[in-house]
């Protein structure tokens, strides 16, 4: 098991374990793929190459239909909102992992547009705006704003917009 | 039993049919006045007497901490924008059964802010801003721009902006 599948394993049971709504929603990571190591590496063999790869960061989620149903037999609401806040909490959350630094992640604010109805399990994709984490380590907040989307196969049916903040602990 | 009373009890029941996440997150409806009557009449015996009346239409609802808290032992973010998402349909659904109209009722886009900690128990409260929604018996859409609060005693916690349509059912 990779570092990266020990991350996501816990992610999901620190969301199980604190958040009863994420279980009863049975909100899953499908995949989590973080290249920021990879640019290191090739910006030292080869910096042309870094045009051509896909430098980034993406975290992808999913939750079954059933217990997220509404009353037109589409994806609640409140549901896809809810994955997409842990979508982009969850982010921070590895990230803040992979800095080893520590932090109290809270939504800010946030904004949600409904594309189109979700007739089918979605998934929700989230890409790392590769930012600077280090302040935490001073005693600093960091502010992280994410953008996430929830697709069904190939439409776009949710575009969501957060503000995280993450807190350094108390000492 | 009201006519109120009667509607309340059949949203709640609605909810809980339809939509799993309300049911597991007990949500509750507290009170719902209605004035839009009260005006009628105030207005044809004493038009002064509308300056001190409150002639609103209020929803207020409310969901116990214990199945919707975080891992910082406050109200998941998720579930206060479900209870407010929940709290703006509702007046539209309560608004149509008063009118005697349908249409079904979908939320568009949404913002919601988070100003403080949610470590009690709150109450989520929207006001109908009166609107007419006779467009439905046409056959036309109609749309409700509706600012839901959530207050834990006097402190506000959090406010959503959503935009609610309401499509007229296809004949």
């Amino acid at each position: 098991m990779t570092q990266h599948q020990r991350l996501v394993e816990e992610l999901v049971s620190t969301w199980y374990r604190t958040i009863p709504l994420s279980q009863f929603m049975q909100i899953e990571v499908l995949s989590f793929t973080d290249a920021s190591h990879l640019t290191v590496n090739t910006k030292q063999s080869n910096p042309d190459m870094n045009l051509s790869l896909p430098l980034v960061s993406e975290l992808i989620t999913t939750a079954p239909l059933a217990p997220n149903i509404n009353l037109h037999q589409t994806m609640f609401a409140g549901s896809i909102y809810t994955l997409m806040t842990l979508t982009g909490w969850g982010m921070v959350w590895l990230q803040q992992q992979l800095a080893s630094v520590t932090g109290d992640i809270v939504l800010a604010e946030a904004q949600v547009k409904y594309i189109a109805p979700v007739r089918q399990q979605p998934t929700a994709r989230v890409i790392w705006p590769a930012l600077d984490l280090s302040p935490l380590t001073r005693g600093r907040r960091v502010k992280a704003e994410l953008t996430v989307e929830l697709w069904c196969q190939d439409v776009l049916c949710a575009r969501f917009c957060g503000v995280y903040v993450s807190l350094p602990f108390a000492k």
